[in-house]
């Protein structure tokens, strides 16, 4: 290596002279600004820039409807392809609208309303090939948890209906608002811990939920925190009467039945299809069985099995702006606007993740601040035609992924089919037993449970376990908002915690490379005799921990020796090794002031290495780098060079 | 330099290990609470441990009562310098101790005892040789403009100063509290930003209240924002029958007297003296004058003089503790915990810097806690007898520090100087013109401001002037702790800001050296072909950041140029240099699980140099390190070195 020829070329002073004049920094705000802008990737609705004319309408409408940009290579393969597999999406799509309908505490028609026409919408607007769109497992759950303290689902379905339509339309209205503002960036402000305890919450929430339908109690509680469910099954419990056998017996078999199939489909690929019918099969076998055991034999009262009964069919999607609740005299109102902020947070941070994930699988980026729009827009339709909050659910999404479709023409189809199927076959789930519907919801909840991620969390890192659990807590024993504040509060706090804490290491050369380590972490690190090395641990030397950092490096040096210097005593050099600090401020500028005039006094000097640029800048702002007298060094080697050159030459 | 012949015999795969197979780390509850209790420097209370026993009851007085530790080289010749330090001391805090008493809307004896009981208290059981205590500028002000919106201290002034002294006990609690957890790191956390806004809003505060002083009116508002002072001081000036012109003559001649005294006192050092004693002889001689003018021989309405009329003196402090508003009934015990709560922290954060100021001058460490728990304990003993809250002055102390004072004998001179001035000279006050004591509360606003710290911070960090001219904004247009409040949020905000935001940086190696930087920082840096160096520039790779920041690492990759790289192609390897990272979250590991497979896909290895502790141990226990195939090294040139070495290999 001719390092040694570049050395002799170059010299010491340029280089040192490279590290004090770097050029301006950005401003801090332009940073910022820059960041959030460069949050949005690919597309843009008006990028439009650098086009030639003539393609500039095809252009214009690939980036309004990104849809047709997969229509350039189109061909009937695929469109072979995105038929069948939308036809084995509508199949295993139907039953768990309904399914996810009746846990919103919605006529189960309103779950098939949310798979035509949001479905539709989004496949023209959004940048996604595989996400699926309808009513959402956790979206149902958070709708009636919150809900359902306004208005009671049973006795007044009509008002509660309203009410769900309503989020629907301000749950769309803020992810309008997010996606115009390119605030899509702020789906990654809710920590990955918190959303798996919200999760694991939501899971034991929707298990006992669902033990209702899973067992035919009748007279059950409509609040859903825990004490109150677990009352209700206990005074249920104590009446055995009210118990209908029956009904568990159809549900717990035909969850085994859909959990065996999945299973199998994922060990042995080619029966993967059979996972995609299980619903549909359970859907006719069990309401054959409650056709069979209702009207014809067993007609005793004690065997009967619950059916959903008579479902509004036969019609479109029917036009519901004037259910809206938007009377600004409502006492409604404000809850609601509070119910709209929660579901589209969550609802959205859900829907970016699947579909970052298939789109990392296809190989190919999606736009955060695109989807949350085309979302917002897509529900604001959604709530003028009946359909309640609609997100890309990850089942859905892969059921349609391992189908084999190719773009979203797949989900047009399911659409058209879930609108047939509307139209001719509603009147056919009179006899659907509600326990059945209870399976299949509880079918997903082995897919929030994530044992492994909570245990993953509390091995790495502790404090994330905290958030975690606070949110877990949290959504359990007081309501979701509050869950997911808790969790995200001790995730910012831990964050600030620990970048801001007095923290400080001493460096010394680690043995055979001319690098400098921690000597905690590198216990072979060799210390230089009358050289204290030490570095920054926090990433800000600012009002909070800077007296406490001087105060830590004048003891040291004072002492002259530490717990980890072995002993060495009369320290004339003390070089601070800035790399890991990101930043620094008046309080932090101040301080090393005061240590460099402290040590002058005893005839230390101090020196700085490995400023950052904002460091470096801010440290010439304030004129320390002429008070140490330009003592700043590209590296603790290079500085320690220095030094010995400067001794060489006394 | 032996460098190379140490490499061969350590070998670079020892070094590799030592890099992967750290020490554990402490864990991050134990570091926090670790260095939560290095917060506390010095001799603690209960730090008895290795002590000889017949020592021991010497060891023990000293660590309950510092001062004892004082008396050890004591002699005739520092009791004299401390005698005189003590006279020097009363005869300036008499005049100011009134004055502030006024400030803070309480008849004027009332700084005199809180210049008698504290002190000595103080003098006890602090760990400081130089602070004075008594009735602080800043505190007073606080109180004021707080409990008179409580209370109007003009036409119900018994029961005011009976809120005040309840508002001194509460701060006196708090401060105990602070103390005792060993909270008193928690005065670092009011930002240096906030507390300049916050003063430059008090010194305005002063002027405007005193103008009223200043000018003799008479019906002025006891409100303390701006909007209430300028109306009130423009209806005064509409009616011109109410000034007061003597009042003004005299306000604004001893107020330059006694500055004019300062700066000669500064020029020349050997002056000094007279700006000591500046303030009792204004005292005396406009006394004098108005004694003169009311009694003898200008009885004219007009041109009457302000002055303070008959003053309760003659007695020791008197007990107070039936005063005290302590039903927890009462409707005005909520606000005045609040209020005590912010006088606790502005109080104990200014008399901890001004500790810290004086004792580093001396050479010695003060101990926070400490000093907290003494002010707490100072300040509840006060609140029975008659004091209101008192904090260590920085004028005071000054004049303590100038005088030769060595001990806290001082300090008890001092008291008991006011203790025989208040038994015999009360009487003498009658006829002091408040546009005096006005005066001499105005000469503290120069301490107050300083436009050149605003200027510097305003040049250094642009957020750092946001966060100092909320809380002064905040301060003088809504309340003391809103604009606290403001402050320090946005300090925070800063702070977590520019931790967390999605910010990657090139890097290049540095001609002449074998360290790398940012390559906009040092645009003469060299890109290796094939060679990708990036440096994440946020202190975490966190939920927050991390999926941006692995899309701009793929999309760097995937373009095989940027802005910075210089058109370069078909980059082969990627090396993230991580040595600025404070730590990662389960997030940040799940996306550099995700970009090393989205780069092996693509036929590019991953490269993590230079891993701090808590980074490597956490890459360790999520298994990254074995995903990555063990490429995790010391520095960027030894992970290019390890590079270099495979491909000759190969």
């Amino acid at each position: 290596m001719d390092l040694e020829n570049e050395k002799n070329d170059i010299g010491r002073d340029s280089i040192a002279l490279w590290v004090l004049n770097p050029p301006e920094p950005p401003c801090m705000l332009y940073r910022i600004l820059k960041n959030l802008k460069e949050a949005q990737l690919g597309v843009t609705l008006f990028s439009l820039k650098h086009q030639n004319s003539p393609k500039i309408v095809f252009t214009f409408l690939q980036a309004l409807f990104p849809i047709f940009a997969s229509f350039k290579n189109y061909n009937v393969h695929k469109f072979k392809s995105d038929v069948l597999g939308g036809l084995i999406l509508a199949i295993f799509a139907i039953p768990q609208a309904m399914a996810n309908a009746s846990l919103a505490n919605m006529s189960p028609e309103y779950g098939l309303y949310t798979s035509i026409v949001p479905p539709l919408v989004y496949a023209l607007i959004s940048s996604s090939r595989e996400i699926v769109i309808g009513p959402a497992t956790v979206d149902s759950l958070l709708l009636s948890s919150m809900i359902q303290t306004l208005k009671d689902p049973i006795h007044d379905s009509i008002a509660y209906t309203q009410l769900v339509l309503t989020a629907t339309f301000f749950t769309g209205v803020f992810q309008v608002a997010f996606g115009f503002f390119r605030f899509g960036f702020l789906v990654d402000y809710l920590s990955d811990a918190t959303m798996v305890g919200f999760l694991q919450a939501v899971a034991i929430g929707i298990v006992l939920q669902q033990l209702k339908g899973l067992f035919g109690i009748v007279n059950f509680t409509s609040k859903s925190d825990l004490f109150s469910v677990i009352k209700s099954l206990w005074t249920s419990y104590k009446n055995k009467s009210k118990w209908h056998p029956c009904n568990f017996i159809i549900g717990f078999s035909f969850l085994s039945f859909i959990l065996f199939t999945r299973l199998l489909g994922r060990r042995k690929k080619k029966l993967v299809w059979l996972s995609h019918i299980a619903p549909i099969l359970s859907f006719i076998i069990s309401s054959a069985i409650a056709y069979k055991v209702n009207v014809h034999e067993l007609k005793i009262e004690d065997y009967k099995i619950e059916v959903l009964g008579p479902i509004k069919g036969g019609s479109l999607n029917p036009n519901s702006i004037n259910q809206l609740q938007l009377d600004s005299n409502g006492k409604y109102l404000g809850p609601l606007i509070k119910i709209g902020l929660t579901v589209a947070i969550i609802s959205t941070t859900q829907c970016v993740a699947v579909g970052r994930l298939f789109a990392s699988l296809r190989g190919y980026k999606i736009d955060p601040n695109r989807e949350v729009l085309s979302l917002g827009i897509m529900n604001i339709i959604g709530s003028f035609t009946s359909c309640y909050v609609g997100s890309g659910s990850i089942a859905r999404t892969a059921v349609n992924y391992n189908a084999g479709s190719q773009t979203m023409v797949s989900s047009i189809v399911m659409a058209l089919t879930v609108l047939l199927s509307i139209k001719f076959l509603t009147g056919l789930l009179y006899f659907t037993p509600k326990a059945m519907l209870a399976a299949i919801i509880l079918s997903a909840v082995p897919g929030l449970i994530d044992i492994k991620k909570v245990y993953d969390i509390w091995k790495v890192d502790k404090l994330d376990f905290l958030a975690c659990s606070g949110a877990f807590l949290g959504v359990l024993f007081l309501s979701v908002p509050m869950g997911l504040a808790i969790g995200t509060m001790i995730s910012f706090a831990k964050i600030l915690l620990i970048s801001i804490q007095p923290s400080i290491a001493v460096f010394g050369r680690i043995p055979g490379s001319e690098a400098f380590g921690d000597v905690e972490q590198y216990p072979m690190a060799i210390n230089m005799p009358g050289v204290l090395v030490v570095s920054v641990k926090s990433a800000w030397l600012c009002f909070t921990n800077a007296s406490p950092i001087r105060e830590r490096i004048e003891r040291w040096v004072i002492d002259g020796e530490d717990e980890n210097s072995k002993g060495e005593r009369s320290i004339k050099v003390v070089i601070i090794d800035t790399s890991s600090l990101v930043s620094i401020d008046t309080a932090g500028i101040a301080s090393l002031v005061e240590l460099n005039q402290n040590l002058t006094l005893r005839g230390v000097t101090l020196s700085i290495a490995n400023p950052r640029w904002q460091v470096i800048h801010k440290l010439r702002l304030a004129n320390f780098v002429s008070e140490i007298g330009g003592r700043v060094f590209l590296s603790v080697g290079e500085a320690i060079d220095a030094i010995l050159a400067a001794k060489m030459e006394a």
